[in-house]
């Protein structure tokens, strides 16, 4: 080392520094910070001067128009409302929907002089509203300067003036600031930003330019106006129904559904893509990765939050979450799916929750899940790995595909439950319906994750002695055995499995298998020899704490005698088909005729079952054999979804608006032992808002009575529907149609 | 509220909690906890009985054989090491590829009997190793029983046996746990865990059946074996390079690269899939979201961290961060480029360092870059908001793409910058770079983005005084000027744009940006007729510290008299684009007659540049002018990366294998002030780890002298890299090749 200075003086570089660093700046990154949040808005000036003011100033401009008032025409009952269909939002703002019309009245200080007076109305969304990226639009209301908003002059009076808006149909969806400016030979004039001018503009499913356009009345006052649902579960041959209030029109909840873009950072700019927009809601529903909505939780201890059975709507979710910013406790796949679908309906975007039955899940888009037998047959269930949930929510939400080839529009696969073991997918899709029913599952985003979930093959394989597999059963069509959403205009269920898939065993089917074995799915090839002996097990319909039987049918197809050494295990399992414990375990050698049938008859009593039971109570059945003539399979199973005691709800008779009425709840616990830390929650849309009540012990056969006074707001016919829950006994319900007139 | 009992009592609902929750378990979710760690482990027992043991327990097993050593065979120089190249590696284990045959020697306790003797080397991966997940291996060497991964026996000698083993093609990457089972009749024997005998496998570009196989033996030999690379900056008329030592091969890198897919929670059965692990390392190698390797920082302030100028290499990154388990400070685009090229050669994907020329980054897929001019012609640097990258660095990874329709495979965009103005997008790619070029940017994953980065138009507006926007020039061939990669096998630069992009100006091009339109990307319309004036900037070659002189050429193409308003605007900028001070401005009026040339001249001194200076020393000119007669813009825009003073590096002559050598790195300041807090780094693949020193003070004029002992590990040609480090002074370099022999 050799200096020519008294220094340099090297010295030991101090170690790599690591860890959380200081909050960075913009700088030097990019000219000036990007506008993610609509709850952001820059004033833009009062007074833009063209050039330098004289020597004593500009003078006075009395002579050009100056702006008296402006009526936004935002009443519930006003025109804007009716004809934009947003007439139900409990708001005190203008809320229309993009590629439509609107009207505005401005009250000049005299009469407008065409010709001469020159004025715009300006709109400006985000932090730093720029023409060029649309989040500054000025709309000009003369043929000659035509804007991209469509702007003309409807009619005067006096010193009225109503105009015309028409925002374009692919325009950024949210919060905007609305301006007046009048053109003076001096400078540009304008009033100064009024809160209550706000414009919301929404997605608009009844205009041909907007991407999300649907063409079908009956889905669109389904899919974006009806607050009141219906989501699916239990078992696909012993449905059961869950009531949801949407509340996508309650006081608060179009500012938490703009919130939660906000809090997510997506740029103000790429709001007005439903692509986009869905996308990013599909990892901000969830709290993973992004501190959104809502927190998952599948063990059975919710202790400190809501349990996922005991919501009955998404608007206390939604204005918790906006009004705390921080996530909510607790969601399982249907809390996800209910809180998206008021997302999206609010939006204006299309929605509809649908329920697949024995949704493969966990296998992360490949098309096999595997259930290990010893080798005499029996499920080895520590080798056992993956699981078919019972069912699984998610959403589906109408919009074209730009961005594919044609043909993949419509419908598509949205799902904002996190995929915790499926490589950390925090987001699902969208991905189309039809791409998943042909097989194009190259095409963005997340189909062969969709795929799998309604294709996946159940592979039973024996291990032998030295711990090689091989396959011994497939199951072509147990998984993604039917797929259902609510009927439009009904309350009925519509099984939509023919929109995901072509029928079983269908050469179309095949084909479009081996489309997405193409594409990198990995399927089971063999095809092991079928036994010649059947097992069928009953369809039941059982309350909780009941005792009941379960009759098992061994049917022999042969000519010959045939011996089952059988396995039958009933466990109780959570609805993803986790198994919790198994109660029951039985090894009868079944002996059949030739062409002959078998009933192996099993008793399940209640109290083994009770003491076990988790969360929504379903009991999973397997049957697993092998034949001793033949060495071949036979396997069984079969998700038996306990019926839960109901709640009664009762309403007062002859239901008007703004007249007092009352909802009953009743309930007796029917079991011998009390009930503690119960809540029911109540909520019915149009009718009230949610209101819950909390038992610390309903005693063993003790009964409770809860009435409720409420005012309803809106003509038409609801539901009130009621939930009770703690943790000894889960998913109860109850609900009372209501009928409101003028 | 009635009540049968003295309870029920209700109370107050207690309020909707949100907020973090305790952390959640598996359970209901998941049978078992899924593996995503290669750092866990199971171990498989010693002794798996195949039934109850006798009355006095199982017999004594000596006839059955005992395992007595295992030679991996794991020498740099040993078969195994050479054949799957992988001897470069500085381990202790055996490292191997997948899809080709290892030879392991196993000593029994006497001459293995064939026929008789059963035994079987098994293979395990993760914490819940499972046959059918790939993750438990047993490989058999008999004909008989063939197991997934390919099984023989090569040899016999006295009592050793050698065994040859195949891994399969497309098996899992990552380390695994070896041992060697006996049958007996009681039960399998295995020996006990053994952590020398962990096997690492690759992937291997060398074998057909690899995902990864690039069949051209000089491309592996760079992109997989290569450690010193270079990394391209600058301008394109210009260009400069960084060198940079990957150090795949360096003790600990590995284990590094394994412990980056641990820390994503990456699941272990998906690792043996390049475009997952790829995608996932993408989202890993920036800190965002999930804690990953490197933090971002273009702020020109690194005083908590080291400035992403100063590294040499990727070896001190990646074990820092393995070590610390924390986000290493600082990152730009090249730095994240080239640690991520360390992870995908350490792994054996073949990858290479791209540079693309004026890159549109923060754009978001759109095809429009936005400049603002006034009225008067001049940039509104308010209102411009987009910027263009002087350069960006990417990733290129060679795969197959089996997820898409053929004719996708081949080289893969993947970026690990986080693009924090584009939507949060903190992971980018797989996207094929085919696809790219031929506008299909409807499949996974980003290509609409990548597309973008290198097909914008610019765009040039006047903003006329009421607000509205006209273009006024569309350049179409600024963006995506030049994409260049290191020659494989050479120092020189490749011209890679044609792999991108179709001529500019030709039909294809046209066509495919007109595909590209359909799916999605918008691009600007109008086509504003062109100045008959031209613009031409010079180009230049101006060393830091110079002053110099600009000439802009005005070329009137027209028969009559030009007259330019012309405003000409030099600015510091960083290498993002962003402009940080504007340090001269011109407004000259230029007047060409007709079809003449006129030469303006800017003079530009060191003293007016040299106290605004940030970073990289890059200047941009703009100038921008309207032509008086008529109306049209006339604009030119380039940027001048001023060239820094060098670092002189020299090595004593000679050098051998294992035989001390010297490097000497000889530094003077050039400037009349001191630099203060200057760090210099050194390191050369296979002669040196990184070194570092660092100097409070190096005043005006003064020189400095470090000369640093090192000993060649290997023989070749390689070279010393250096770099110093300041505040004021920053990329600073200077390297020496150096050539060993044994």
């Amino acid at each position: 080392m050799s200096d020519q200075g008294a220094t340099p003086i090297p010295t030991l570089a101090p170690p790599i520094p690591s860890g959380r660093p200081p909050k960075m700046t913009n700088r030097g990154r990019t000219a000036v910070p990007i506008s993610s949040s609509n709850s952001e808005t820059t004033d833009i000036p009062e007074f833009e001067p063209f050039g330098m003011p004289g020597p004593r100033g500009f003078p006075p401009m009395t002579e050009y128009l100056d702006i008296w008032d402006v009526d936004m025409m935002k009443k519930p009952d006003e025109s804007n409302r009716i004809q934009h269909r947003t007439m139900l939002f409990n708001t005190d703002y203008l809320i229309v929907r993009r590629g439509q019309e609107f009207q505005v009245k401005i009250v000049f200080d005299r009469p407008y002089k065409p010709g001469t007076d020159i004025f715009a109305i300006e709109f400006a969304i985000g932090s730093s509203p720029q023409y060029s990226k649309g989040t500054y639009i000025p709309v000009f209301l003369t043929k000659a300067r035509q804007s991209s908003w469509g702007g003309r002059i409807i009619g005067t009076a006096d010193n009225t003036v109503t105009v015309g808006v028409t925002p374009t149909a692919d325009c950024i969806v949210g919060k905007y600031n609305m301006y007046i400016a009048v053109k003076t030979p001096f400078g540009i004039r304008r009033t100064r930003q009024d809160k209550t001018r706000d414009l919301y503009v929404l997605f608009n499913p009844w205009v041909s330019d907007d991407a999300v356009f649907l063409d079908d009345e009956n889905e669109r006052q389904e899919c974006v106006m009806t607050e009141m649902g219906i989501i699916y579960h239990g078992a696909y041959d012993d449905v059961s129904e869950r009531n949801w209030n949407y509340g996508q029109f309650n006081f608060g909840v179009l500012d938490a559904c703009l919130y939660i873009m906000d809090r997510s950072e997506m740029l103000i700019t790429n709001r007005g893509d439903p692509i986009r927009v869905t996308r990013k809601a599909s990892a901000m529903l969830n709290s993973r990765d992004d501190d959104g909505v809502l927190v998952g939780n599948w063990s059975g201890d919710y202790t400190y939050g809501v349990a996922p059975t005991s919501w009955t709507g998404s608007t206390d979710i939604l204005l918790t979450y906006a009004s705390s910013k921080m996530p909510v406790c607790y969601a399982q796949c249907w809390v996800y799916a209910a809180v998206f679908n008021t997302f999206l309906r609010c939006l204006g975007i299309p929605s509809r929750v649908v329920t697949n039955y024995f949704s493969a899940h966990d296998n992360d888009g490949n098309l096999k899940t595997d259930i290990i037998l010893d080798e005499n047959g029996r499920i080895d269930r520590g080798r056992t790995k993956d699981s078919i949930w019972n069912y699984h929510c998610w959403n589906e939400c109408y919009m074209s595909r730009p961005d594919l080839p044609t043909g993949f529009g419509g419908w598509q696969v949205v799902d904002a439950t996190p995929q915790e073991t499926s490589d950390g997918m925090y987001r699902c899709g969208p991905a189309s319906v039809k791409a998943i029913k042909h097989g194009q599952i190259c095409f963005p985003f997340d189909a062969p994750f969709v795929f799998a979930e309604v294709n996946s093959d159940v592979v039973f394989y024996t291990r032998s002695k030295d711990g090689a597999l091989e396959p011994v059963k497939v199951n072509r069509t147990h998984v993604g055995r039917m797929v259902v959403t609510k009927t439009p205009g009904d309350v009925t269920r519509r099984d939509i499995t023919d929109q995901y898939k072509f029928p079983e065993g269908s050469a179309e089917e095949r084909a479009i298998l081996e489309k997405a074995e193409e594409y990198g799915c990995q399927r089971e090839k063999a095809e092991p020899s079928e036994a010649d002996v059947d097992l069928v097990l009953p369809t039941l319909d059982v309350q909780l704490g009941d005792d009941f039987e379960l009759s098992l049918e061994f049917i022999n197809r042969s000519n010959q005698h045939r011996t089952v050494d059988t396995h039958i295990s009933v466990n109780v399992v959570f609805y993803t088909g986790v198994t919790s414990s198994e109660f029951l375990l039985r090894n009868p050698t079944v002996t059949i005729g030739p062409n002959k049938t078998v009933k192996e008859l099993v008793q399940v009593e209640s109290k083994s079952y009770l003491k076990n039971l988790v969360e929504q109570g379903n009991l999973h059945v397997s049957v697993t054999g092998k034949v001793e003539e033949t060495g071949q399979i036979v396997t069984a199973m079969k998700v038996y979804a306990l019926h839960n005691p109901k709640l009664t709800v009762t309403v007062s008779d002859g239901g008007k608006v703004n007249e007092e009425m009352t909802a009953t709840v009743e309930f007796t616990n029917p079991f011998t032992f009390g009930l503690e830390g119960v809540s029911i929650r109540m909520e019915g849309s149009g009718l009230m808002l949610p209101k819950s009540k909390y038992y610390s012990l309903i005693p063993a056969r003790s009964s409770l009575v809860w009435t409720e006074f409420f005012i309803p707001q809106r003509v038409g016919s609801s539901r009130v529907i009621v939930t009770l829950d703690c943790a000894a006994l889960r998913q109860v319900s109850g609900q009372a149609s209501v009928t409101i007139s003028r």
